[in-house]
C-alpha cells in the first residue's frame, strides 16, 4: 500500500453552506488506495507519513473534486452541430438537425472538457435513442467513463409521451401537411425505446454494476420529466428504483410551461404529482427546478430530493433562473450542473461556479444572496448527495472518503497580488477558471497533470472527431434540419394561448 | 504611404443591430496610414493593392475593436487589493482599503488586459483624487493610453456632496463616535477636489487635447453622477462641454437607492432631473442606468444620449440587471463596459459579451432576446456613439474609418467542427474569449501579434508592480480598512427605511 500526500498552499477541506468552510495553509491530504487516511498541516502529514511520495509544489490551491450534476454528453456542443440556442419547447426538436458523432469518441471528447474543468463525478444522463442503438451506447460510454478514470452516476434518458408538444401530439399532427406529419413522424418514431425495453435494460445495467461492487458507478432510472412519461409509468419506475435501492433522475419544471402542463392536467405541480407517485427521496434528484412554486421547495426539503441547478443553461434555452437562495433557505440540496450547455460552450465548471454566485445577487443591501461558501458547497457537497454517491463518499477531503482533488494554479489566480484581509475562497470562486486547474486526482488516481491527460489520448481523439466531421453530412441531414425548421411554427402556434407570466427581471419592474 | 491589408475567414464588416450584418467569407480590409481605404474579398483587394504587406493567415476571424464603455483603470482588480464585492452603497468605501498602485503601472496592467481582450478604444472615468495628485495621474494614464497605443476617451470622475450616503452626511456623522466620525471625515476630505479645481484642470486637459488634434484622445466633463454634485454644478458644467463641444460621462441609477435620492427629493428621477438640467444629448453618456423608467427611456432615445450597459459589475455589486431590450426597443444607443468589475475580474470583452446575451433572454418562446449582431453592436458601434468618437470613425471596418481590428483565432473557436448552417455570429458570441485573441491593431499601428504585446514590456509591468506590492503596507492600511468595516453599520442603517420594491427574477414571481 503506497501512501501519497498532496498538498496546497490552500486547502478547501469541507466547504460550508454557512460561511464557515474548513481551509487549511500550507496543508496537505494523505491517501493510500484511493482513499483519504490524513488530513492536516502538511509539515505533520510528512512526519506521520515519511515513505509518501509528495504530489503538488505547496504553492497552489488544493480543492475537493467537483461533481457536475447534470450533463448529456455533448462536449461537442449541440450548437457547433447544428443546433442554435433557442427556447426549451422549439429548440429541443432542432435536435434532430445536429451532426452525430461516433458515441464513444463523442463521450471521450466530453470527458476531455470535465476533466480539464476538474470535475471528477458526472451525472451522466444519456439521450433518448431507439432500442437497436442504446445498449450499446451505453456501453462505449462507461467504457469511456472507465478508461478516463471518472466517476459516474448514470442514467438512459426515457419518455414514452409528448414528443413533440406537452399534450396530445395528434392536436400538432392534424395541423400539419402530411408530407411534414409523416416526415416528423418518421423522426419522432424512430427515437422511441418501448416501455419494456427501458426497463429491461435499465435492470440490465444496474446487474451489471450493482453499487456494492464499485466505487466508480451509480445506476439510476431516469424518466426524462413528468410529462414525458405517463403516470403509471412513473409510479412503477419509483418501485423499481426502491426496490433496487438506486436513484432516479429527472428533469422539473425546466420551463413555465412544464409546469403550465401539470396544473391543466391535474391542478397540481409537477413535484407535487411527483411526490404523490412516490417519487421523490434522498436518492431522487431533479435537474433544473426553475419555476418552483414555495410549497414544492418544503416538499423538497422534507423529502431529502436534490436539485440540479444549471444556471447557463437555464439563460440559454431561455427557462429561467432557478430560485436557489430559497432552496438554501428552505433546506434543499442543491448541486451544480452545466447540461452540456455552458455560458462559454465549453463546461468550465469554475466559471459555472462564477455566473451562478453572480446570479444569485439580488439588489437591497440587506437582501440575501450566494456567497462563495456556498457555491462551492453545491459543486461539491451538494453533488455527492445528488449523484447517490453520498456525502460518507465524496464531496471534500475528510479522512475515510475516496481520494478526489483538484490543484490549481494559484500563482496565475494570486498573481500579482491578493491583499491579506480576503477570504480565498471569495478569490477562487471569483478568479479560477478550468485553465487554472494543473493535476486532477480521482479515487486517488492522477488522470490530470501539468495540465496533460493520462487517461486519454487528448489529441488523438479531437483528431479522429475532425476526421468523423470531415466526412459529407449524412444525405438526411438537410431533411431533418427542414423537418425541425417547418415544425417550428406549429410548436409555437401550439403554445400561443399558454400564459406564461410576465417576466420580471430585477429591473423590469422598475419600468413603470 | 504603405498599405495593409489584414485578411480572415470571416470577416465582420459592420454589425447591425436589426440582425442584417455584414459579414464577408474570405474577406480582407486594407489600411492606409491608420484609416481603411478598402473593403471586401481578399483576391479582389490583393490584386487592387499588390505591394502591400499581409497581416493574417487567412484562417482567423477579423472583426472591429471592440470599445470597454466604462472603466475606472483597476487592472489589477479592486478585490485583489483588498476590497470585497457588496452592495454597491457599502462597498463604494471599502475602497479605502485597497493597496494603492502606483499610477502609470496601474494603468499599463490595465491596458494589458483591455489589449488581449481584443479592446482598441476605452472610455476611462478617472477616479476621484485630490487636486495634489490628480493632475500627476491624469497625466501618468494619458501617457500610459499613449505608449500603449489606445485610443481613449477620458474624463475625470468629481463629486462635491453625499461623500458617505445619498443625502446629508451629517445625519451619519451625527449618530458615529467621535473618534469614528473625525477618522471618516480624514478620509473624506483628504479625497476633496474642490469644484473650481476640477473645472480648470478639466479645462486644462481639453485646452491640451483638443478633439480636433488627435485621433486619439476626446476629453470629457464628469461629475460622477446625479448625486454626487449638486444641481447648479451639474447645469453649469452641461454648458461648459457645450461650449467646448467635448462629452459627459456619469454614473445613472445604478442602484435603486440612487433614483430613490432623486425621487425623494424631487418627485422626479435622476435622468428626468438630468434633461432639465441640460445635461443630456448625443455627447452624453450614462454608465449602468439599470433603473431606469419607460419615460426615462424615452427621454434618452429623444435626446440621443447614450448608454453603457456592464453585466457583470451590476451582478457583484448587487445593483440589478438593467433594461437593455426596452433600450432597444426605443433606439437608445447602448455600449458595452466592464466597469474594472468583470464576472472573472479580468475585463475579458468576450466573455462580458456571452454575459450581456444570456442575461437577457428572458422565458416564454414569443419574447424578444438579445442576439449575437446587438450584442456585437453594443461592444463596437454602440461604444462610437458613446465615447464621442463618433461612428465616423470607429466602430465598423468600412472605408473612411480608422483602422481598429481584431483577428481572433477561430481554429480554436471552431475546432473540432462548425456545422455549416450556423450563423458565425452566434458561434463567436458563444465561444470566443479573451485567450483567442491573436492580433489587436489601433490606427492601423500593430500593438498585439501572435498574443504578444508590441507597445508594453507585460512582464515588466507585473514585475513591477508586484515588487511594489511586496513591500510591507503603508501603515495605516490597517486603520482604513476598520473606518471602512465601522461605518458600514451606519450605512445601512441609514437606508434602512429606504424600500427597494421586491426583486423578483424571472423565478421569483413563480413563488406562490
Amino acid at each position: 500500500m503506497t501512501t501519497t500526500i498532496t498538498r496546497g498552499k490552500y486547502v478547501l477541506v469541507r466547504a460550508d453552506l454557512a460561511g464557515d468552510s474548513t481551509v487549511l495553509t500550507d496543508g496537505a491530504v494523505a491517501q493510500t488506495d484511493g482513499q483519504i487516511v490524513d488530513v492536516g498541516a502538511y509539515d505533520d502529514l510528512r512526519s506521520r507519513h515519511p515513505d509518501a511520495e509528495i504530489v503538488g509544489n505547496g504553492r497552489q490551491f488544493l480543492m475537493p473534486g467537483m461533481v457536475n450534476a447534470h450533463h448529456h454528453g455533448r462536449g461537442l456542443s449541440g450548437l457547433l452541430l447544428g443546433q442554435p440556442d433557442g427556447g426549451l419547447e422549439t429548440w429541443i426538436n432542432h435536435a434532430w438537425g445536429r451532426r452525430s458523432v461516433e458515441p464513444y469518441n463523442m463521450m471521450l471528447i466530453t470527458l476531455l472538457n470535465l476533466i480539464r474543468s476538474g470535475v471528477t463525478t458526472v451525472m451522466f444522463n444519456q439521450s433518448v435513442t431507439p432500442r437497436r442503438v442504446v445498449w450499446d451506447e451505453a456501453q462505449a460510454n462507461l467504457r469511456a467513463f472507465s478508461e478516463a478514470g471518472l466517476r459516474t452516476a448514470f442514467s438512459l434518458a426515457f419518455k414514452n409521451q409528448c414528443y413533440l408538444v406537452y399534450g396530445n401530439d395528434d392536436d400538432v399532427y392534424g395541423k400539419m401537411p402530411d408530407d411534414l406529419a409523416s416526415g416528423v413522424r418518421g423522426i419522432v418514431e424512430g427515437s422511441i425505446l418501448s416501455t419494456e425495453d427501458y426497463l429491461s435494460i435499465t435492470a440490465d445495467l444496474i446487474r451489471d454494476s450493482p453499487a456494492d461492487s464499485t466505487n466508480m458507478v451509480r445506476m439510476l432510472y431516469s424518466p426524462q420529466a413528468y410529462h414525458w412519461a405517463d403516470e403509471d409509468t412513473l409510479a412503477h419506475i419509483a418501485e423499481l428504483a426502491k426496490a433496487a435501492d438506486v436513484g432516479l433522475h429527472t428533469h422539473c419544471v425546466e420551463s413555465y410551461y412544464q409546469r403550465l402542463y401539470a396544473e391543466r392536467l391535474h391542478g397540481q405541480t409537477p413535484v407535487q404529482r411527483f411526490n404523490e407517485l412516490g417519487f421523490l427521496g434522498p436518492k431522487t434528484s431533479l435537474a433544473h427546478c426553475v419555476w418552483l412554486t414555495s410549497d414544492d421547495i418544503a416538499i423538497l426539503a422534507e423529502t431529502g430530493t436534490s436539485i440540479s441547478h444549471n444556471p447557463s443553461s437555464n439563460l440559454r434555452l431561455r427557462s429561467g433562473i432557478a430560485p436557489v437562495l430559497e432552496m438554501h433557505r428552505q433546506g434543499v440540496h442543491v448541486a451544480l450542473g452545466t447540461d452540456s450547455t455552458s455560458i462559454n460552450d465549453d463546461d468550465d465548471h469554475f466559471q459555472e461556479m462564477a455566473l451562478s454566485m453572480r446570479l444569485h445577487r439580488p439588489p437591497g443591501l440587506d437582501v440575501p444572496y450566494l456567497s462563495s461558501h456556498q457555491v462551492l458547497h453545491m459543486a461539491t457537497l451538494g453533488g455527492a448527495y445528488e449523484t447517490t454517491f453520498g456525502e460518507d463518499m465524496i464531496g471534500s477531503l475528510e479522512v475515510g472518503k475516496r481520494a478526489d482533488m483538484v490543484l490549481l494554479d494559484w500563482d496565475r489566480i494570486s498573481t500579482p497580488y491578493v491583499a491579506e484581509n480576503l477570504d480565498v475562497l471569495d478569490v477562487l470562486v471569483s478568479r479560477a477558471r478550468a485553465t487554472d486547474v494543473d493535476t486532477v486526482i480521482v479515487e486517488g488516481k492522477t488522470i490530470f497533470e501539468d495540465k496533460q491527460f493520462k487517461t486519454i489520448d487528448a489529441a488523438g481523439v479531437v483528431e479522429a472527431v475532425r476526421e468523423e466531421l470531415s466526412t459529407p453530412a449524412p444525405e438526411d441531414l438537410t431533411n431533418r434540419r427542414d423537418l425541425a425548421a417547418r415544425l417550428e411554427p406549429y410548436l409555437r402556434d401550439y403554445y400561443a394561448d399558454w400564459h406564461v407570466p410576465e417576466q420580471p427581471m430585477y429591473h423590469y419592474q422598475s419600468l413603470g
